[in-house]
């Protein structure tokens, strides 16, 4: 029988490996005695904690060896709990969660990469079975990393797939409801835009392309100055701040984002421009301050519970995929379960009005 | 050296002692092996590991004699994700606790007392260090047990302490705030009132009392219809349907809370009752809705964050008073840190005007 003679106590799978050896019992037994499963004999228990023991088997390891237990959780990152979608994306993954067994547990990365990392160990830590990430910024090379590493099943949700991870998608097909927007406001006669995205993440980048190539496929030779920054209230009042001191004003905004749309709102109150007459204005989500404003904002709005639901939908057939978890060959999750593409649509309102004539 | 006897196996620190007792070591022995100390001779993890098994302490226990090591994590239940200062206040607390170095865990109740119950019970089990409850009903049987029998430092959110429950609690001054809506509102003219309250809690209660008792004070003879029902934008809605369809409507709409509120503010739009004109109006928390509404929403106004950040505080606080937690003396931590109540006050809008003259 082999026994481990490194330096270093064994961690893990393999550690695992070592107590089944040592105490010539099979890997199912140690499992079934880590894991604190009923049917296991006084003389096992004595057996496998004595190979614990004499192999060096890290006591802390105990927990990790309990992971192969299910915990019934799952782990939720939000990049920013402000966001006031999120509320309805969770609620979505939680009912669908819920109705399998399981149990949600958030974390708040205040839009910050740094602690999306941070939170998938904290979550990992605490056993959930698997993840469900609303990432910050899915490039970030930390978050990468971590992604890379884990060893649970993840939905990415509304973000792109990093090379070398291996995670599922449900996300939006945010260009088309850009798209819309940007053609109604053509045929109103604009031809100046102003566009305000935030985040360095899909959305954003799907919203500005969304934009950019209807302007460009129109041939009117229209043009769009884009305000990039971060995803808040703060930058959307900024960006319209900076567009009102411009030589040349746009004629038409587009806030790519709920918190954008707010904060470039409260900044044309401010100001004083009547939007909707002035100034036609297009947001993102049918929150109620877009639906109870006077005039009414027209949005590209989305289904939010939905792509919560079809995240958890996904997890739930990864987890499922995972099978016999006594069984090391069925621990594989690696499956081709398809992504999920969720459309928005444009719904017009009188935010939006005919361009003024050029003076 | 006394042995368990019992049928059933010993749980938590109860079975430490007997394994303890057993082993003929030291209490802080058996939490230094089990908590995984690398300090610890190979001799006494044999000894203790030993005693655990022969005494039928539960495996699964061993996880939890885990949790005499601090995880720096705090749990923090939502009551409803969809309030929406709830994202100010967890931002407040998570500022706050991440300075100390913990790391939250959100869970959401969506307003459901069994869902806290559930809750709390996965956080515990998740090894979290302490507790901020923002519960769906602070009276509810089932939670007001689960409280009592948890062995965990806890800070109530804008709830009342139940009875035998041992909980720290920051919350608002609702009475105030409503207290000088109110009293503006009188002076007016307003004679004829509706005010909306939801959730069975606190911040329900003190609003409520806040309302009648300055109406009663006056000596006006003013009367308040009350809408009590679920805090959800629905029953929000549902309130003014009810109070339009009676024979005498009400000059003065009071909405306790916000999703309350957005609800009814919907309502009225759907009817094309002009608010700050036909009608006035307070709502509560000066969030987007309020501030850009057309004409601009009078509200009950309070720093969501600085109570977060005073939750974090008092839990901070009490974490301390734990000590070392290898001492089972130090593990006490019901100490005489006072409560925090933080105000609220009225904001002053044009939606709020003179009572019409009585036809």
């Amino acid at each position: 029988m082999p026994s481990n003679n490194d330096h270093h106590p064994p961690r893990g799978r393999a550690g695992m490996r070592e107590v089944a050896d040592r105490a010539g019992v099979a890997m199912s037994s140690v499992s079934r005695v880590l894991s604190g499963h009923p049917d296991v004999s006084p003389q096992m228990r004595v057996t496998v904690l004595k190979a614990v023991d004499e192999i060096g088997y890290r006591p802390d390891m105990l927990a990790q060896g309990l992971r192969s237990r299910r915990t019934l959780s799952i782990g939720f990152t939000v990049s920013e709990i402000a966001n006031p979608v999120m509320s309805g994306i969770v609620t979505g993954a939680e009912k669908r969660l819920r109705a399998a067994g399981y149990s949600l547990l958030l974390t708040d990365s205040e839009g910050n990469p740094d602690l999306d990392v941070e939170q998938i160990h904290l979550l990992e830590q605490r056993r959930v079975d698997g993840l469900v990430l609303a990432l910050a910024d899915e490039h970030h090379p930390g978050t990468v990393r971590a992604l890379q590493e884990l060893d649970l099943p993840v939905v990415l949700l509304d973000r792109d797939v990093p090379a070398g991870v291996d995670a599922r998608v449900a996300r939006f097909d945010h260009y088309e409801g850009m798209s819309a927007a940007t053609s109604h406001l053509l045929d109103l006669g604009h031809r100046n835009f102003a566009l305000i995205v935030g985040g360095p993440r899909l959305p954003a980048r799907e919203r500005r392309r969304g934009v950019d190539e209807t302007l460009e496929r129109s041939g009117t030779g229209a043009t769009c100055t884009v305000f990039d920054g971060e995803f808040s209230s703060r930058f959307g009042s900024q960006a319209v701040a900076e567009m009102m001191g411009a030589s040349v004003c746009p004629t038409a905004i587009i806030a790519g984002g709920n918190l954008l749309m707010e904060g470039a709102l409260r900044e044309l109150h401010r100001r004083n421009v009547r939007v909707g007459a002035e100034l036609s204005f297009v947001g993102c989500d049918d929150v109620a301050l877009a639906e109870l404003h006077d005039p009414p904002i027209a949005v590209v709005d989305r289904d939010v519970q939905a792509i919560g639901a079809a995240a958890a939908d996904l997890l739930l057939t990864r987890l499922a995929d995972r099978g016999d978890e006594d069984d090391p060959r069925a621990m594989d999750w690696h499956t081709d379960v398809q992504d999920v593409v969720l459309p928005t649509h444009f719904v017009r309102r009188a935010s939006c009005a005919p361009a003024p004539t050029p003076r």
